[in-house]
């Protein structure tokens, strides 16, 4: 068994590619846009949207098992496809729940999984009573948000009234944080699993910029992101890879969400572990023995994002490499846009402020918004 | 510039997609059959023979260069399309001299480079005098030979009498060599390079076997190695990827002949330096600044070479990653022969003796041949 269909055609389809090659994983892409991301890189195509059905079944009759690379699903077809056998990886249950963040909290309490306090937001009543039980707050609407949509900080209710009563939405207490963590979790279909190490996530607009392995925490913090990472899996049984991004406050362990696929936190690893987050994710899927998660070399990771100046970091890569030939470039082929990722750049150095001072630097000689 | 055309689809142009992915290189590759080797990985093939003159016109449209994936070539073809301008990395003369071993023997002995003497075989008095004059030889075709053929260890005349006169032929002293080594150089068109750790070669019935990263000699042997390695560069000017291939007799290192390509003999690299010998083949050819070539930790790599015994090597990666999770496994995606190298596997150890073993395991575990 070992064809593997992947909806949707973006970096992280595009990424699976090489270790797909190295293991003789045959994948089959569904996609809209062949020109850019995976597209380019991986010959098996099938033309279509996530939640195209015909296109899905299509998908199904020339893979042995489907997974996910997109944000936006079906999640009604995806139930009712897998009712009649066909097999996706991780499962409509765990994609659900990974569509919504309120789901997601209602779970992590119930489990006694550590996680800021939240209210349900129906009525605007509801959200003054939240203020008032637990002072500046985030609003989150419980599905599609991304990269910084869908979420406002300690917002008036004219701010958020608009919403409300449109969509399911949540306030959860502001976390007055001392660092974002995620941890990415591989695991078979029976249980077994692998841990990363913690990294440490760097945001700016809601957008990961950067990702420093090992995180700068203290071992208690580090084997604590583990142990809730692992607490997190456990309860959602997901297949393939998970990334838990977390929070640190009060020097504690906080659960924000949670990824049911590769995820932007665990890109390094690709140049930084004994087997990366890619082909622990397809050999998870694939029910293969996983790989080891061991680091071995601290690394940092800062995403390409896209400039308002214009320039085409594609064309780039030289001067990129010019500046730290050791450098580890990856493009995603596509067009720039500001706040668009079209790549990331990984360094790996004993010293990681050093490093990412170094992946920084390359991102700016190839044209890419710099902001650390 | 980031189009790189590959003369032939077999393993060395499939394991240069990784790295091209990774970079944003854009691939095209002209093969005879896509449905093995590179043809099911690289979506942007042209259908066509090393020497058809249609299909490299054509590559060459659509290409900033081309490289070579092939042991045969027309080398005059390539002469004719360079003296238009089609730019071929490396170019004709190095691929010229790469294809005739006795031209390589001829150059190596003006340059003062060090080679085990040699006679050249036009007549079977020219053996006899050879046979006198050396003692023990080998004798090589000139041009053609490859994983054991065209050679003769200690040939009887009866032997090697119906290839005289056929075809260019030498004898070589046969060197009583206590190893083989490889040395694995990249080279930018200015003359910038980037040496690999020499490694050791196993070889048996003429076909490299097994390969240790970094090879079990003294200092001095691993430094006269580079050197040597670095003269031949500097006399051959080659482009991209270059493998020196090496005898170590008598605490000397001569240079048995050399590989204008990705070779055998780095594909640990992969998983175990820096950079690997196909992104840097890439990063030459492309002119851009080649990556460090250090080694990070020692391996050992093993062919997967089909066994007699009818197993399908690509349906075993499972079994394989079972004996061993952290192997590095690479499937080629040929049909498996007798003797066909199909995929070859890398496991990183400190000790390499144990490296060796466990590759040898996973090899056994996916049915290969083993042979060590």
């Amino acid at each position: 068994m070992r064809r593997v269909g992947v909806v949707g055609g973006g970096q992280l389809a595009r990424m699976m590619a090489p270790p797909a090659i190295n293991l003789g994983i045959e994948l089959v892409v569904l996609l809209e846009d062949p020109s850019s991301g995976a597209g380019p890189v991986i010959p098996h195509q099938i033309a279509g949207g996530p939640a195209d059905e015909q296109s899905l079944r299509r998908l199904a009759a020339v893979t042995d098992l489907i997974t996910v690379d997109h944000e936006v699903l079906d999640l009604d077809l995806i139930d009712r496809l897998q009712a009649e056998g066909i097999r996706f990886r991780p499962d409509g249950a765990t994609l659900r729940l990974a569509a919504d963040k309120l789901e997601q909290k209602r779970r992590f309490v119930t489990a006694g999984i550590p996680t800021a306090e939240y209210r349900e937001i129906s009525t605007l009543t509801d959200f003054t009573t939240a203020v008032k039980d637990l002072g500046r707050v985030v609003v989150k609407t419980a599905r599609g948000g991304y990269d910084g949509r869908g979420i406002w900080f300690d917002p008036t209710p004219e701010q958020i009234s608009p919403v409300i009563g449109e969509t399911p939405l949540f306030a959860e207490r502001e976390v007055d944080h001392q660092t974002e963590l995620a941890v990415v979790v591989a695991r078979r279909p029976a249980g077994e699993v692998m841990v990363y190490d913690p990294v440490e996530t760097i945001q700016a607009d809601g957008m990961c910029r950067a990702v420093i392995a090992p995180a700068r925490v203290s071992a208690e913090i580090a084997h604590q992101a583990r142990v809730v990472a692992l607490q997190v899996v456990a309860e959602l049984n997901p297949v393939g890879v998970m990334a838990i991004e977390m929070f640190v406050a009060d020097d504690t362990v906080l659960v924000n969400e949670v990824a049911p696929r590769p995820h932007n936190s665990g890109h390094h690893s690709i140049d930084s572990a004994v087997t990366s987050q890619f082909e622990n994710h397809l050999r998870g899927v694939l029910d293969w023995p996983l790989g080891s998660a061991v680091l071995l070399r601290p690394a940092a990771m800062v995403n390409l994002v896209g400039s308002s100046a214009g320039t085409d970091p594609r064309e780039m890569v030289d001067a990129g490499l010019a500046v730290d030939p050791a450098a580890k470039i990856h493009i995603y082929d596509k067009t720039p846009r500001p706040e668009r990722k079209i790549g990331h750049v990984s360094v790996c150095d004993d010293d990681v402020e050093a490093a990412l001072h170094r992946a920084w630097t390359v991102a700016e000689a190839m044209g890419c918004e710099v902001r650390a």
